[in-house]
C-alpha cells in the first residue's frame, strides 16, 4: 500500500478526493507513507547521514582506539571489543553532522564526537552491571560477556577518558553541557532501577526515564556541534530540541520493537525486556487498558519475575489486544514531529535532509 | 618504652651511647618513637588537621548535600548514607590544607574539596560492587548494602556531580589534574583486578596498583590546592608528590593492618582482604619468603579460596613468621619520609606541620 499511494504521486485534488475515500485503517498507512520516500522508491535510511560524515568518522575511530590505550592490557581489550561491536555510532554522528549543519570548520568535532561515544560505551558497561537478586533468580542478562566488576571499571575508565578529552579541548561550555548530561544520565538510570518490576509506573514516569537515559545524551551531542561552530543560542537549542527528540522517539521505538512479531520473525531476539521486568510503555499501557486478571498477569511476569516459557507470546497478545504498540509509535511520531520543526530554523539542505531522514528511520524501524 | 626514651630528651652524646647498648627490638622501638610527639607526650594524630580546616570542611559538608540533591530521592538517601558514614574525609582535608599552605584567600577550594570527595565515594561505591564469580563462590564483601546496579549507578551519579562541580569552578588546569586522576584510579582499579588471586603478582605491580586506586587522588586532592592558589610548578609539585607519598604509605598501612594481630584485639574487622584474595604486600612477601608448602598454602587459600576457619590464623602466622607485616609498614616509613621531604619548600607553620603529622600518624596506625 505505502509504496502505491503517496501525496507526491498524486496532484492534490486527486489526494483529497483519494484521502476522503480510504479507510481509518488506509489512512493510517497512508500517514506512514508520508515519512516513506516515495519518488526514489526507498524506506527512510540513517545512510544519507552515514555518507556525510563517513570521513569525519574514520577520525573519530582512530581517536578512540588512541584513546583507550593503556599499559593494563584488559582496557583496550574490552573496550576495543565493546566498540568494535558497538552498532551505528549514532550519537558521535549528531555531532558531526549538527557541526556540519552550523558550517564549522575545524576539527574539534573529531575529539568530541569520540568523547560522547566513550559516555555511551561507559553507559552500556554500566547498564551490564547485574543484581544480586537477578543472579540469585538465576537471571543473566544477554550482554553478560566481562563480569561485574570489569564492566564497572572499564566503564569508569572510558567515562573518565570522556572527561579527558573534554578538557582537551578546552571548552567550559561544551564541559557544562556534557557533564550535566552525564548527571542527568545517571539520575535516569537510577529511576529506571526504582521503576523495574513496578507496575504501578506511569507514563509520566517513564518519560523521565528514557529522557534520563537514552534521550539527554542525543541532545547533548547535536548541541556540542552548534557551541564549536559558535552559533547563536537559538541553533543551539534547535540542535538540544532535535537531538531530545529523536533520542524519545528512538527509544520508544525499540521499547516497542521488544515486543514485536515482526521482529521475531525477522529473527531478532524479542523479550528482553520482558524477561527483565523491565516497565515500558507497551507494558504501562497494555497494564493500564488490561481487566484484573491481566494486571495479575502482568504482576506476576514482570513484577515478581514468576515467568514460564507461553508468558512472552501472551504478553505480546495482550499489548497487541490494547493496541499498545501502535500507541507507542504513534507516541514516537510525535517526537519525530517535534523533531523536524526544531530543525525549521536551518536553510534546507543535505545534512538537514539526512537528520530529518534519521528521524523517519527511527520510527520506520517498527515496521 | 617510646614514651621513656626519645631523641629529644637525651643530648647527642647520651644518645649516642644509649642507642649502641640497645637490642635490636629495642631500636625498632626507639624508631618508632621518632614518628611520637614526645615533647607533648602524645601519639601523632590527624587532630591538627582537623583543627585547621574544621571550618572549611563545614562549608564542604554544606556543598556536599546540596549537590546530592535530586527528584530521584534514592540518589540523596544512598549518597548521603555513604557520605554520613565515610571517614575522615582526608582527601578534601588535603585540598582545604593544600590551599591554607599555598596562602590561598578565596572560596573555590570548598567546592573542589566537595569535588574530590565526590570522586572518592563514587569509587568506593563502584569497588563495592559484586562479581557473578563471587556470588556463585557463595561469598559476599562485607560492604554490599544496595546491590550492585544501584552502586554503580548513584556512583556514575556523584562522578558526574564532581565534574559538574569542577565545570563550576572553571579552571581547566583543575579539570585536568582531576580528570586525569579519575582515569588513573579507573586504569589501577581494572589492575587490581586483574592481579586479584594471583600468587605470582610482585611488589612493582602491587605498588602500580596502589599508586592507581588510592595515592593518585591523595596527589590530585593536594595539587589543586595549589593550582588555585596560583602557586608555581615546583609548588605545585611538592604537594602533588606529598599526596602521592601519603597515599602509598597510607594504603600500605591500610593492607598491613588487615592482618595485624593488634587490630584483631581492638576488635576491628581484620582478614577482609584474605577473604577476597586480594593480593597486598604482606601476602606477596609471605609467599616469596615462604617453602613451597606454604605457596602452596596461599595458592589454596588467597587463588582458589579455597578456605577454612583455621586459615586467616595461618596467613596471620606466616606472615609474622616471614617479618612481612614489619616490611610492609618499613616501606610505608620510606614513603612518609619521601613525604615529608617534599614539603621542605615550604616555610614552617601550623599547617606544614600538622601535613607532616598526618605523614606519621598514617604509620603510627600499625602500632
Amino acid at each position: 500500500m505505502r509504496h502505491l499511494v503517496g501525496p507526491r504521486q498524486l496532484d492534490l485534488c486527486q489526494a483529497l478526493v483519494a484521502y476522503a475515500s480510504l479507510t481509518p485503517q488506509t489512512k493510517q498507512e497512508l500517514r506512514l507513507a508520508t515519512v516513506v520516500d516515495i519518488q526514489s522508491g526507498r524506506k527512510p535510511s540513517i545512510d544519507p547521514l552515514v555518507a556525510l560524515v563517513a570521513q569525519d568518522i574514520d577520525h573519530v575511530n582512530r581517536r578512540i582506539l588512541e584513546f583507550m590505550d593503556s599499559p593494563v592490557a584488559l582496557i583496550p581489550q574490552l573496550a576495543g571489543h565493546i566498540i568494535a561491536a558497538g552498532g551505528k555510532r549514532l550519537r558521535p554522528m549528531l555531532t558531526l553532522s549538527a557541526a556540519q549543519l552550523c558550517g564549522y570548520q575545524g576539527q574539534r568535532h573529531i575529539d568530541l564526537a569520540a568523547c560522547v561515544e566513550f559516555i555511551h560505551t561507559a553507559t552500556l558497561l554500566h547498564d551490564d552491571v547485574v543484581d544480586e537478586s537477578d543472579l540469585r533468580r538465576g537471571m543473566e542478562t544477554a550482554h553478560v560477556v566481562w563480569g561485574n566488576k570489569a564492566s564497572v571499571l572499564v566503564g569508569d575508565f572510558l567515562f573518565s577518558r570522556a572527561f579527558q578529552l573534554m578538557v582537551g579541548d578546552g571548552s567550559l561550555e561544551v564541559l557544562r553541557i556534557l557533564s550535566t548530561a552525564s548527571a542527568v544520565i545517571a539520575e535516569g538510570e537510577v529511576h529506571q532501577l526504582l521503576t523495574s518490576n513496578d507496575t504501578e509506573t506511569g507514563e509520566a514516569a517513564y518519560l523521565e526515564v528514557i529522557k534520563g537515559k537514552t534521550a539527554q545524551l542525543f541532545s547533548a551531542a547535536a548541541e556540542v556541534g552548534a557551541v564549536i561552530a559558535d552559533r547563536p543560542k537559538v541553533e543551539r537549542e534547535a540542535l538540544n530540541a532535535f537531538g531530545m527528540n529523536l533520542g524519545l522517539a528512538f527509544q520508544l521505538i525499540d521499547d516497542a520493537l521488544d515486543y514485536s512479531a515482526e521482529q521475531a520473525k525477522l529473527g531478532k531476539e524479542v523479550g528482553d525486556d520482558f524477561r527483565e521486568g523491565k516497565i515500558t510503555l507497551p507494558v504501562i499501557l497494555a497494564f493500564r487498558r488490561g481487566d484484573e486478571k491481566e494486571r495479575a498477569f502482568w504482576r506476576r511476569t514482570v513484577e515478581r519475575l514468576e515467568q514460564n516459557d507461553d508468558d512472552l507470546a501472551t504478553a505480546q497478545r495482550l499489548i497487541r489486544k490494547h493496541g499498545a504498540l501502535d500507541d507507542t509509535v504513534a507516541r514516537a511520531r510525535h517526537y519525530t514531529a517535534v523533531g523536524r520543526d526544531a530543525l525549521d530554523i536551518f536553510d534546507d539542505g543535505p545534512v538537514k535532509a539526512a537528520l530529518i531522514e534519521v528521524l523517519e528511520f527511527c520510527v520506520e524501524r517498527a515496521h
